[in-house]
């Protein structure tokens, strides 16, 4: 018994983003044994979040019972444009990171092989293999939450593109005299739809006098302002939030239907926090203005789903990737 | 001499669209020998049309000094989704067809093997295999006509999605209050920058007392409109159409952003009769607004250029599909 389980035999995801750091440890079948949790401090620098994500890796193994030796592998999923080949991140807008060789840190941290992917692409991957078990051939991943990022698995590979930069579905104009959005352009998807773009709407709203529930449960500077809030307010009967949830899957569906006119895939799974925590507020909403959109013909019966893997999909996806990697 | 030229060694490109019907004779190393050009006559009924296509390619055969049995095959790019498997068009909405079974049928009048796919595609094929000698691994191809139409290589090979219906660039929504397009949305890159839209902005304008070089070249009811009037408009000083001309430009250069941020290809090729006509009046304003478009990272070295085979990318791709197929 002690024998078999100080086998290597478990892998690691971590999903590093901008705010937090999340890892979790797999078992062969791909079962979670244990997880952990701390934020990022990007404000620290490169070096003190490195260490932070080792912390993060070492402290689910410890949740878990198990040790370092156990580990095959880990899959890190980096929110930005990665080098997959040498494991660096090649540019991180919310990190402030540039080339940033993450892998090789990484693994003097923990003396584990470290695999590196763009965050989204891994949430994909961790969709594709775990919850549609790999079946579609062409399917479309789109992950909301502060951001919105996507993931592409086109002829049953992950597709990114020349040089790894694809799936920016976030950055997707679909209103040109829109909102203004961080990277420059108006009215991109991200600037529309993301949680960024909804609590600004909001706070823009109350600001100018809009009554709302959320002022009620948060005070009136909305500082604490979660999406789970939001859906508490709309069950409450909060009419204003209601509306401003709608609209942005109103352009979700108009996001989807650009996609699915686009590439015709089989399917088109919705993940990241603003979908987990408002699915039922969005879902239906967004499949009916995305069926009103897409041209008629065959690409009709494509299928529009919220991933039930949720806040997991970029662990399980980077658990995944260290799995297919340390065969 | 007589015998080697009696062997099946050439190969036929037939690019069917809405108003004409355009078919080419190519030799071994995809020189084109003989071309020929007939009007549709969609209103005619769906065998007349078959019928004009069987003749369109005997004419060019015809031109071409050569006969039928001299062909090892025929490939077809038709204006709509279709069924490469059986060389059926499932739905073309501008010839009225839903399920005709091109292939069987002009097999029947021609008795040379035929292989059917869709124009965008099949124009992609084209310029992929014959000006862009088949290098670069992900290609988007824009095809801006009467209609724009799209067509993507993906990993080296021809892209078009579950059901063959992808590669709708023309349907992608980017101005969500623009108007109204025939798909039934609102603010689609073809209600935007094609020629029919262009047309119908020019018509609006003139009719509310715009003043055009236009009308004193072609009449008040501009009914002979064509790109290349447009051009000359331009270059004789005319700043009205110059502006819609630079306005569809900067449209579309927001549309190539768009899919270089979501497909991240190593080029974008524009073609098609609009850009044919005012490649030098559109494509620096183009390349221009797509680059302020694309997000800062990898992408940025992106070439965006205008397809060197204009009006004959169609008939090269049914030619090199016919190639490869009778192989």
């Amino acid at each position: 018994m002690a024998e078999t389980s100080a086998k290597a035999e478990y892998v690691v995801g971590v999903d590093l983003g901008g705010t937090k750091i999340y890892s979790g440890i797999f078992d062969n079948s791909l079962e979670y044994v244990g997880t952990a949790k701390v934020s990022t401090k990007a404000q620290r620098g490169t070096d003190a979040v490195i260490e932070r994500i080792a912390r993060c890796v070492q402290d689910a193994v410890d949740e878990a019972d198990l040790s370092l030796k156990q580990l095959r592998g880990i899959g890190v999923g980096a929110p930005g444009a990665v080098d997959a080949e040498t494991g660096s991140v090649i540019f991180a807008p919310n990190l402030g990171w540039r080339d940033v060789p993450l892998k090789k840190e990484l693994e003097k941290h923990l003396g584990v092989p470290v695999f590196v992917e763009n965050d989204c692409s891994m949430s994909m991957l961790g969709v594709y293999v775990a919850e549609l078990k790999s079946k579609p051939r062409h399917v479309v991943g789109i992950f909301v939450g502060t951001g919105i990022g996507g993931g592409l698995v086109l002829n049953g590979d992950p597709y990114r593109g020349a040089n790894h930069t694809g799936g920016e579905i976030g950055h997707m104009v679909i209103d040109v005299d829109g909102p203004k959005c961080n990277c420059g352009n108006k009215g991109c998807f991200e600037a529309l739809a993301s949680r960024t773009a909804i609590f600004q709407q909001i706070k823009t709203a109350v600001k100018n006098g809009q009554k709302t529930l959320l002022t009620e449960m948060l005070g009136n500077d909305l500082a604490d302002l979660r999406s789970g809030d939001l859906r508490k307010a709309i069950r409450r009967g909060d009419k204003f939030v209601e509306k401003v949830v709608e609209e942005a899957a109103e352009y979700t569906g108009i996001a989807v239907a650009n996609l699915v006119n686009l590439l015709n895939p089989e399917i088109v799974v919705l993940g990241g926090g603003v979908i987990e925590a408002l699915a039922d507020e969005m879902m239906a909403i967004v499949v009916e203005m995305a069926r009103d959109c897409i041209l008629s013909g065959t690409s009709k019966d494509v299928q529009i789903i919220a991933s039930t893997l949720g806040d997991n999909a970029g662990i399980t996806g980077g658990a995944v990737l260290a799995k297919r990697l340390t065969k």
